[in-house]
């Protein structure tokens, strides 16, 4: 097993000096959230991430989960000791309200501590990151009925959750959905249909599983506005509201996979017996609404785990490389050192701890948006970051997983041929950490939402607002002298994007295609600006703090240079991309299809 | 099982118009490579891959290796006909000299055959593979008599062959190589020691293996300079020169890996039982010499699994695009479209084969320059292009390995959620892909080597000479207004390179650890200027032909077309690699190790 250590310090520092933890502590309903609580919180969370779930996280990996004749899936040893315990001490409803059981905390904590549980165990984790993405769904949707039902157990983690949209044919375009509803006549609906991908759609860990399913009623329009959102319980209640009569759900197969071996990955049949009973969620028609916020929810989640899993990795390599002795000092010619003193290793080391700090300050921040957004009494103020946080929603899932697949990656290489065996255990990291950038929406599907929705519909008025913010913090970095080169640096790539910007919004009519086409190298491109914005942020407080003599003059010191380090070894291929952006829209548009 | 197409028509494209089929064919020993042979060569060598290396590719990964109680290395289902198949096709001897057994063919017949068979199949290619390295190292080092009893039993595929430097504490760094041999007092040696890592260590597939272990004699100078080679078969010979006793080795584990399942890694233990017998070659102490030869041979072709895999998984993603219908055309509106007409899909598609025929070209042409060195009869000609492979060696296996996971890891993009479950194969390519930047030298190995010996030592002298030949190009290609903007990005980008290569220079002496920080950028850095180098020759050659009204106008406008998109979607990388080239070494040698 590789070790983990919370990298509390890091968090600590990006909750406090870059996300704003006072200022969302002082929101009202988040009075909860003093720095005590939250520091007591995210060493509780650590302790439980390296002592309850890193153990069993190898294992879960060789063993996998497996369906039995009879239907059943088993999940690896020590899942379910290690789900009661997540369940009993109460982290499933960290953030949810307090009238529905949760603990009410903001966001901005709830996120490290889940980075730890992804670091940790990243196939385990999926099963409770799927009651706080229903959550949120059923507290929007649902009716009071239907919370009083539902809503507790998810947010307890007494029930499963799960969140069926894939069929065959309807993956990334859900208007495809052909899963039916038929009124029963007595309120309920009977549902058919074959859904697939479907994470811990089956499994004993819970008493009972709540699948929400994307389904058609009769007559219902065509695509995405005849889609009706239904709550299917595995078994049906009874008078006492316990699992009673078992539904007609049934897991058919579940997937071979390259990783997360440890959550099954099922799929699922309905109504093969007569009709699964479902109940519609909120309005006909509008499951897809609902879902999205479910979705988005989950694509926070999965950006969070790019950065969890980069981590891990960042930490096992680490260790490797200061443990590993090959080869000679290239200038002294001394024998007998840790491979952490060869250049390429240590500069793979930085640029990995730089691209971890990046996502984290970038996941933590749009975490403190989303606060101020859903808390602040001030409708501009909590306007403008509800505004920040749609636009950079798909750079948080599409840049962050992206990013920690490359961690990962270059992990492995700090390995050398130890990474390549499984035994080590970071291949895992790497395996597991494929799955990031295609579920709950495709890098591909995030650059379009990104470009499409985000920017064009609104003629980059957004992103414009933040370049400006961005080039407040230029300003401020250009009248210190320590901090000047980074300032300069992040100046220049933030004019990168401005230039990509700016041909996006004069082709985004008439060269639609063209546009669309350099979207994943514009989502790049943003996530590395924004990501070297929040390094260069993470300097300036360093530099505040080590100007006013306080904390850990080495550590602060760090991020200073973790900053230089970022605009000269990342920061660069903001030139590229936005390059790519403007260029290769036209031949890839002119290539012909026939001539591939 | 993915469908294999061989790309014969990009391969001989690239022979004839880039790598100078017929100027080598016309050199003193090569005349054996006709036109109408080399055309059946490769028809054929097609046929073979596509119809019966490829079959067996994915039950190789499924089924793996296994030892059993009793010592044998079992593998996979249908190597044992693959094989023998193969074998007796002689393919192995291809490029071998007439004289060995082999059919003296020149190597850049050879590569694109071998590309077809790594394209198909590399788990199980990695085994004859190894004997074109022990027959290049055996005609160069091995006696007479020693050619005469091993070298044709390796070139015919007989036996087989293996290669053995690594050490548990001597993996990059075999100056830590601890395996000893001893004089036996009648002209063999007996050896000592274990060696991990080893390719086909152990199977049945031949009648016996030939080992070239390296080890130390008794009282050897310390480090490499005290490394000899040794010949240590599996079976010794009887009088009939036949496998006959058993020699004291044996394989006592095989790895548990993430990709080449069908390949068995093992830990060959030497000399349980009182020594294994041995037979010196070459010079005592000069086995390192020995061994690069063998090693560089292995290099190349490792930069050649890196086009073939990315040439499958290019395929395989092309075929997955056409086929799979998803979403709707973001112009029109259409429905019921293959993901092909997304733009983003297609600009995925276009990066991909892009890369592939960048990697081919640069490997072709590199195979073109070692057959020049080798046969050309004007020395300074020769003498010429021996200098080239030698400097772009390190790149021909360090950027197409890298390239060809990146290319790997895009295919599953492209199959979204159908790429990370295994039963569409994508998964074992990108599995199988990610040893090829590890094994005979790490992508950090190969930029020392590029950065210390093939650049500082002479002072950037044949770079300098290359980059003319590559503002040659530029030129010509200022003169065709259908090429000029083609020519302007290919001349920015060569002096990005030449603006790194200046850095380097200027640093070298004083700042060798900023240099070595950023060696591996710089290898990015040439390998993307000169895979943009061939497709500018290849838009060149294509719009050479079209202008003269030769050939397919379709296919030749298309590589017109590639090639300004690599200037637009790959060459720009440059940009940000010189950057991080010239800025990310001094942050990286200031960090505190300490500080991570």
């Amino acid at each position: 097993m590789i070790d983990y250590t919370a990298p509390l310090r890091d968090m600590q520092f990006i909750l406090s000096e870059l996300a704003g933890l006072d200022e969302i502590a002082a929101l009202p309903g988040c009075e909860e959230a003093t720095p005590d609580l939250v520091a007591a919180i995210l060493e509780e969370a650590g302790k439980f991430a390296a002592g309850v779930l890193a153990p069993i996280n190898r294992q879960g990996d060789l063993q996998g989960c497996r369906l039995t004749a009879d239907g059943r899936v088993v999940t690896p040893d020590g899942w379910q000791e290690a789900y009661d315990l997540f369940r009993e001490s109460g982290w499933i409803g960290l953030s949810a309200p307090t009238e529905h059981g949760g603990q009410g905390l903001p966001k901005l904590v709830s996120t490290p501590v889940w980075e730890m549980w992804f670091s940790t165990n990243m196939a385990f984790t999926m099963l409770p990151q799927l009651n706080v993405s229903q959550a949120e769904a059923l507290q929007i949707a649902a009716s009071e009925d239907q919370k009083a039902t539902w809503l507790g157990k998810v947010v307890s983690g007494e029930w499963g959750s799960t969140m069926n949209l894939t069929e065959p044919q309807a993956g990334s375009d859900l208007a495809a959905t052909r899963c039916r509803a038929e009124p029963a006549g007595d309120g309920t609906y009977k549902l058919f249909g074959q859904k697939i991908f479907i994470s811990y759609g089956e499994h004993e860990l819970t008493p009972n599983i709540v699948h929400l399913v994307l389904a058609r009623l009769p007559d219902a329009p065509a695509g995405v506005k005849g889609l009706s959102l239904f709550i299917v319980p595995k078994y049906l209640l009874d008078a006492d509201g316990n699992p009673g009569a078992k539904n007609d759900v049934r897991c058919i197969a579940i997937e071979h996979k390259m990783g997360i071996h440890g959550s099954p990955t099922c799929t699922m049949s309905y109504g093969d017996e007569g009709g699964a009973t479902g109940w519609l969620v909120g309005e006909p028609n509008r499951g897809l609404e609902t879902m999205f916020i479910m979705m988005n929810e989950a694509r926070f989640g999965v950006g969070v785990q790019g950065a969890g899993l980069a981590e891990r990795a960042y930490q096992a390599a680490l260790a490797y490389a200061r443990e590993r002795v090959q080869g000679r000092n290239a200038l002294t010619g001394e024998a007998g050192l840790p491979i952490i003193h060869h250049p390429d290793v240590k500069r793979n080391l930085l640029s990995m701890r730089a691209r971890v700090m990046a996502m984290r300050a970038l996941l933590y921040t749009a975490a403190g948006w989303f606060d101020v957004a859903h808390h602040h009494p001030d409708a501009a103020q909590a306007d403008k970051c509800r505004r920040y946080v749609d636009l950079l929603m798909p750079v948080a899932k599409g840049w962050c997983t992206e990013i920690g697949n490359e961690v990962c990656d270059d992990a492995i290489q700090v390995f050398g041929g130890m990474g390549f065996v499984e035994e080590t255990g970071i291949a895992q990291y790497f395996r597991d950490a494929r799955i990031i950038t295609i579920y709950e929406g495709t890098t591909g599907i995030q650059a379009n939402d990104l470009v499409g929705r985000k920017i064009l519909r609104e003629e980059g008025a957004t992103l414009r607002e933040l370049l400006a913010d961005i080039r407040g913090t230029t300003a401020q970095l250009a009248e210190d002298p320590v901090l000047v080169s980074i300032g300069v640096d992040l100046s220049t790539h933030a004019e990168n994007l401005e230039s990509a910007l700016d041909w996006v919004l004069a082709n985004g009519k008439d060269n639609l295609a063209d546009v669309l086409a350099g979207a994943v190298p514009f989502l790049h491109l943003l996530g590395t600006v924004v990501g070297g914005w929040q390094l260069a942020r993470a300097a300036q407080a360093a530099q505040r703090r080590l100007a006013a003599g306080e904390g850990d003059g080495a550590y602060l010191a760090s991020l200073v240079e973790l900053a230089r380090f970022y605009m000269a070894g990342i920061a660069p291929r903001a030139l590229a991309h936005a390059e790519t952006v403007r260029e290769a829209g036209g031949p890839v548009s002119r290539f012909s299809e026939a001539a591939f």
